[in-house]
């Protein structure tokens, strides 16, 4: 462990789950946590050697893909995910009682993941998208918006009185978070990220390029298309496995994946902490 | 063709890009163009018949699929796609000239087609996201946000002069729109769509659904996972191929994937308008 204190920057400010990822991923170890206004913010402060880690979401099981943090990763930086962190999110709507809800700030994963609620509940309130949950909790404070989508902690950090909880749209509700770091971890041995670009496009290219995974019984956890950014159809495809290039037939099948992409990019080998399970 | 003009619904306020996509799917007939606020409120008037058409995008070449599309025809309504159009896509930056850019307002898809724009030119401009690009533009108009990103139409219409022209991260912008109905298109032959939920999760249960498709020759043009919303890590997943099951290998293959599936659903097959091919 390093003498010197670890840089870890997060989604900010103060009050976001982006904070409690943060907190749980250095609570064995000292660590300097500093809060940035946004996810492109952190990831470059890691980039651009401002800070050592950093702590970002990056999927939502309600909402899916946080598609800055896949597309940053993809095609602007040379980053590593070298820890996974998986935390249950519940969400309030906080809010002065008895007066009418106009506008409805939070993050805008998490007004996606109360779309029915709010469809029920507020059909009529302005959804307003900002940076983070807790900027949205701030801004109910200061009175430039009539309620706001955070977590209790933000409620609790600014003061506020919850006027409902639990208001996602389903009761189990998580967010993977990712730590991303210059260097990769190249101990950890329980996942691993790839992704890449097909060669050509003729059909069962796709298929081509699983059956690697398939006929060495790797288990892929979640594949996500991305547009390459270079026209309409053409894709590239995130890819999270079960295990890591540790394991021969991982290592063998990302090799066999590599030479029939046009590019493929390793984003990191990761354990996981889970402090739901423990 | 109906004596009786169609009802035909799509994103408004008038000047929207989804606007441009109706017109071109209806000027063959005599339609009844109706704005609507949003997504969601489009697709809700087809399900209960308060409209015989709705018209909302679902792809772009930047920025990827439009979740709330996927998501609420995979879960919440039955209806299918009859037709795609594919438009062009350029955004202006509107604003008063000279005048200091504090808050930039538009739908959050147009915001991150012109993510690198935004990051150069106003790394510090408060980004709005709103239902629409023309309610957008209605906003500058009204005074009440200093920008908006917005298609030239739309600028026209609320007669404002652009800042700046072709401001998206690529030249080659693009988005899909498709039409629902509440009835199937089976005399189309161009392509379909299907949603699905894979049975069981043992390693290449998505490459043993792929390749039903990649024996017969059938070529998928995009495929996309979506959270299941039912825990993290569990997925369905939007697939789109050439081609309907008037052709036999088609409709083969789409039955052995059913066998495979915990559950499918038809989205509709559809012939393509792509007027910029012309």
């Amino acid at each position: 462990m390093n003498q010197t204190k670890l840089r870890i920057a997060y989604l900010g400010p103060c009050g976001t789950y982006s904070e409690d990822a943060a907190i749980v991923y250095s609570q064995s170890f000292s660590g300097r946590l500093t809060p940035l206004p946004s996810i492109s913010a952190v990831i470059r402060a890691v980039a651009s050697d401002e800070a050592d880690r950093g702590v970002v979401p990056i999927e939502n099981s309600l909402e899916g893909s946080v598609n800055i943090t896949l597309d940053t990763l993809a095609h602007d930086v040379e980053l590593y995910i070298v820890r996974e962190i998986v935390l249950p999110i519940s969400h309030c709507l906080y809010g002065k009682r008895d007066e009418p809800i106009e506008t409805i700030a939070s993050h805008p994963q998490a007004l996606a993941q109360c779309r029915h609620y709010l469809n029920d509940h507020y059909p009529d309130a302005i959804q307003k998208a900002v940076e983070s949950t807790a900027i949205a909790a701030t801004m109910v404070k200061e009175g430039k918006v009539s309620a706001a989508i955070a977590g209790s902690k933000a409620g609790v950090l600014y003061e506020l009185i919850p006027r409902d909880v639990n208001i996602q749209d389903n009761a189990s509700n998580f967010t993977r978070f990712i730590v991303l770091s210059r260097r990769p971890e190249p101990d950890a041995t329980a996942k691993m990220s790839i992704v890449m670009r097909i060669q050509g496009d003729k059909p069962g290219s796709l298929c081509d390029i699983l059956s690697e995974f398939a006929q060495r019984g790797v288990n892929l956890t979640r594949i996500e298309s991305r547009p390459a950014r270079t026209g309409l159809g053409d894709y590239i495809f995130f890819i999270d496995l079960d295990g890591t290039t540790r394991q021969t037939q991982v290592a063998e099948a990302i090799h066999a994946v590599a030479v029939k992409s046009q590019w493929l990019k390793n984003l990191g080998m990761y354990d996981i902490i889970c402090p739901a399970e423990r």
